[in-house]
C-alpha cells in the first residue's frame, strides 16, 4: 500500500491527525488471542514504546487538541504516557468501545498454538487473515463475556458483539470516525488517536481506501506515530511516520511474524 | 462543620458522591502560591497519596462510573493513579477549568514568605482567609498569564480570571456542579470528583450550606476521600471520611498550619 502523497503546501496542512497503536500488552507477550474482551495491561515494554511515541511527537513539535481511545487500558495507558511527555494531561480524552481491539470470540485468552492443534492451523490463519470470516461466537454465559463488566454498563447489549470479523470490527468502528472523530478534525482539532491493530485498520482502510484484500496484511507499528495530512474534505494529502522506513519495515515485519503461529 | 446525619437506610443511598484533594505537589512543598496559574506536577508524596485514595476506595468497595476533574495535572494524575488502583482505566473523565484551583492573581508562584514581607503578614492572611478579597491581579502580558496556554485555547477569553478570591472561585465552580456533575449524579451514576482546595470548597459549601465564614476555614484533606450520600433531591443524608477522625483531624491540622506563613 502507498499512499503517500506530497502536499502542494507541506508546511501548512489544513488538518493533522496522528495515529498511534498501543505496544506490547501481557497478553500480546504471551502469545495469546486477547482483543475486546481482556483487558491486558502493558508490558515494560510497551510503556517504553508509549514513551517513546510521546517523545516522537515531542520532538517533531506536534501540538494536540484532543485524543480518542478505546476502553482498553492498553490503550488508554499508552496515551497517559504520551501525555505525560507532551505535558498535555490536560487533554480532552473520548474513551469509546467502537476503537477496541477486534472481538475474538471464543478464541479469546487461548495460546495461539493451542488454538492451531484445536482447530488446525489453516482454520486459525483463515480467521486471523480474512477480511469476513468470524472465529466461534463467545458465549454470553462465558466468564469472558466482557458485556456485563461496568464500562459496558449503559452500552445497548444488542450491540454487543460475539465474535467479530475484520470487517465487523471496521464497521463498528466507522461511526466513531464519523460522529466523533471527523467532526473535531472539522473544526480545526489536532486530533490523536491511540487505539488497536484492526480498530486503526479500520481508520487507515477508510481514509487510505485500501481494498477489502489489502487491508488484512496491513500492519499498523507499534507505538510509532503516524501523522496524516488532510484537505478540507478530509482527503489525505500526506501520510507519514515518525520514524524511518526501515524501522517502520521493520517493526511491521516483526509483528507480522508474531502473528503466525509460534511454538509454546 | 458538623453535617454527618445518619441515614435511614445507609446501606442503600440513592446516590453516592465522591470527592479527593489531590495530594502533595511540587509548589506545596516549596510554600509557593500555586493556584490555577500554574501547573506543578505532583511530588513522590503525591503520588502515594493518591495511591492511597485508590486504595481506601478499593478497600471499601466502592464503584465508579464517572470522574470529574480539573484541567491541572496534580488533580489528573492524582485521578490516573486511582484508576489505576481501581483497574478502572476506561472511567469516562471530564476535565474543566471551572474545578481548578483558585486563581491567587498576582500571588502566583511567589514564595508564601516573601510574599508577607512584600505586602505584610495582615494583608496576605486576609488575602488567603477572607471569602471575598481578592488579591492582586495578575496583569494579562505577564509570562504567568495563563490565558494563552493551548488548554485554554477554546475558552471565552473575557471568562478568563486575573484573579479570584474565594468566593469568585466558587461561583466559578458551582456551573459545573448544576450543569455536568448534578445531572450525572441524577441519573444514576457514582460520581468521582478529584480537584482542589478551593474548588472542592464550592461544592461542599454548597452541597452542605456552610456559611461563608466557616468555608474559609474549612480544610478538606488531601489523599482521603470523602464519600457523600445524597437523596433523591441530592440533599446529603450522610458524609463520611475513609479514614478514621482521628486522621482527619490531623489532616487537617497539617493543612491549616501548612497556610500560616513560614520561614522560607
Amino acid at each position: 500500500m502507498h499512499c503517500v502523497i506530497m502536499d502542494e503546501q507541506p508546511w501548512k496542512p489544513k488538518h493533522v491527525l496522528i495515529i498511534v497503536r498501543h505496544g506490547e500488552s501481557v497478553f500480546t507477550q504471551q502469545n495469546l488471542f486477547c482483543g475486546f474482551a481482556h483487558d491486558a495491561d502493558l508490558t515494560d515494554v510497551g510503556i517504553q514504546e508509549a514513551i517513546r511515541a510521546g517523545k516522537l511527537l515531542k520532538e517533531n513539535n506536534i501540538q494536540l487538541d484532543m485524543a480518542f481511545t478505546s476502553v482498553l487500558k492498553r490503550a488508554i495507558k499508552t496515551l497517559f504516557y504520551i501525555q505525560e511527555e507532551l505535558d498535555c494531561h490536560w487533554l480532552p480524552v473520548v474513551k469509546t468501545w467502537r476503537l477496541n481491539e477486534r472481538h475474538y470470540g471464543a478464541l479469546q485468552g487461548l495460546h495461539k498454538s493451542e488454538t492451531a492443534e484445536k482447530y488446525g492451523e489453516d482454520q486459525v490463519k483463515l480467521w486471523r487473515r480474512s477480511y469476513d470470516v468470524k472465529p466461534p461466537p463467545l458465549d454470553i454465559n462465558d466468564e469472558r463475556w466482557p458485556g456485563k463488566q461496568r464500562q459496558y454498563a449503559a452500552m445497548d447489549q444488542g450491540m454487543f458483539p460475539t465474535s467479530e470479523s475484520l470487517k465487523d470490527t471496521i464497521q463498528r468502528t466507522l461511526p466513531c470516525w464519523y460522529d466523533q472523530i471527523a467532526p473535531a478534525v472539522k473544526s480545526g482539532k489536532n486530533v490523536l488517536i491511540v487505539a488497536h491493530g484492526n480498530s486503526l485498520r479500520g481508520i487507515i482502510k477508510y481514509l487510505d481506501r485500501v481494498s477489502d484484500e489489502d487491508i488484512v496484511d496491513y500492519e499498523v507499528p507499534t507505538g510509532i506515530p503516524m501523522v496524516y495530512h488532510l484537505d478540507e474534505d478530509l482527503q489525505p494529502t500526506k501520510r507519514y511516520y515518525l520514524a524511518s522506513d526501515e524501522e517502520v519495515a521493520l517493526a511491521q515485519t516483526l509483528l507480522a511474524n508474531q502473528g503466525k503461529i509460534r511454538e509454546k
